[in-house]
C-alpha cells in the first residue's frame, strides 16, 4: 500500500504492529483520528505513553500497580488470609470480574515451562514462599489458580512442594464441566475427571 | 470491568474509543504494550500524536500532505492534465492502490447531501472550478470518481454543470458488474445498467 504522506505511513506502520491489527484496520483507525479533533489523538497518545512509562509492579503481590502497592493489597476490606496464585495479569482481571473472590493475589509472571526455558527462578516463586514464611504472616490459604495444562500442573506441583513446610492450606480451583456447557460436548478428559472428583451433592445443597 | 490500575483503565478507555475496538480488544492491546519495551509504546504514541498535529492539506488538491503540497501534485511524472475528483482520502488511497492511474486528484472533502446538511459550499468545489478555470490551466479531463449513490450522482450532476463553461472533458468511472463477480448474484440495478451501457466488444479487443 502506498500513502501520500509519510506521517500516515508511519502511523499505519506503528498501529499495525499491534496484535490482531492489520494494515487495513490501522489505516481505518488513522483516518478516524484524522477526522477527529487534535485532542482525541493527543489524549490517546498520552494515555499510551503514560501507561508504559508510569506502570509499576506491586512490591507484595507483583500485580500491576500505579504506585509501590496495588489497589488490592492496599484495600483493608480484602481478606488477606487468602492468596490466589496466578500466572499473569489477565488472570487477575478474569478472577476479579467474577466478583466471587475477595482475597489477595500473587502474580507469578509466567509458568514453569522447560520448553520455553522458563524455570522457577524466572518466576515470583521465592517471593511467594517468603510471604508465606514471614513470622507475622496472616496467610491461611494459598489457592492455586493455574491453567489446567501440563505447565500449570508442573508449576502447581512445584509450588505445593515449596509451600509444604509452612502452616498454610493449599487448594486449587475446581476443574470440571463448565457451567452452562452441554455434557455430551465436554472433552473426555474433563468429563472423566469430573466423575473421579465428584462431590457429595447432599453436603452442598 | 474493574482494573487494578488507573493507568490501565485510562488506556483501555482511550483505545476503546477507536471504531471497531471494544474494551476486551483494548485490554489485549494494553497487555501487549505492557509486555513489550517502553520504546514500542513511545514510538506508537509519538506517531499518533505527530500524525494529527503535523498533518497538512495540499493547497492544490486538498489531499493529505506532509507539507503545503502533496506528493502526488509535487510529482512531475504524474499526468497533470488529468484530475480525478473524489469524495475523500480513502478514495485516493483506493485508486492509488489499483496502480492504474497516473493523473492528479481533487479531494472534495465530502459529498453533497442535503439530509446531512452538506451543501456545495462546504466542499472543495469552488477550488476545483478555479483550478480548471485558471488561464494557464493544463487540465484536459476531469474524471468523476464518486460513489454510485444518490448523493454521488447529485454531486456529479452539480460538478458537471459547474465545469460545463470550461474547455475540459468530463468523464465518470465505469459502472457495471464487478470483475470476478458472478452475473447471477449482481443486483438488478447494476446488471440492468450494465446492459444499457454496454460497450462495443470489437473495439476493445
Amino acid at each position: 500500500m502506498q500513502f501520500p504522506s509519510r506521517l500516515i505511513e508511519h502511523a499505519v506502520e506503528e498501529i499495525s504492529k499491534l496484535p490482531g491489527i492489520g494494515k487495513k484496520t490501522a489505516l481505518r483507525l488513522v483516518l478516524h483520528l484524522l477526522k477527529n479533533d487534535v485532542a482525541v489523538s493527543e489524549s490517546l497518545a498520552n494515555s499510551i505513553s503514560r501507561l508504559r512509562q508510569e506502570i509499576q509492579y506491586c512490591e507484595q503481590c507483583h500485580n500491576i500497580a500505579d504506585g509501590p502497592q496495588c489497589t488490592i493489597c492496599a484495600n483493608p476490606r480484602r481478606q488477606h488470609q487468602l492468596i490466589c496464585v496466578v500466572e499473569d495479569l489477565p488472570d487477575v482481571l478474569a478472577i476479579e470480574n467474577t466478583g466471587q473472590y475477595y482475597g489477595g493475589y500473587h502474580v507469578l509472571g509466567g509458568i514453569i515451562s522447560p520448553i520455553d526455558g522458563v524455570g522457577p527462578d524466572e518466576l515470583q516463586i521465592e517471593s511467594l514462599v517468603n510471604r508465606v514464611a514471614k513470622p507475622d504472616s496472616e496467610i491461611e490459604e494459598v489457592i492455586l489458580a493455574l491453567s489446567p495444562t501440563m505447565e500449570g500442573d508442573t508449576t502447581a506441583f512445584y509450588l505445593t512442594k515449596k509451600l509444604h513446610p509452612y502452616n498454610v492450606k493449599i487448594s486449587a480451583i475446581a476443574r470440571g464441566v463448565p457451567i452452562g456447557g452441554e455434557l455430551e460436548y465436554a472433552d473426555e478428559i474433563t468429563l472423566g475427571n469430573s466423575i473421579l472428583r465428584r462431590r457429595n451433592y447432599e453436603n452442598e445443597h
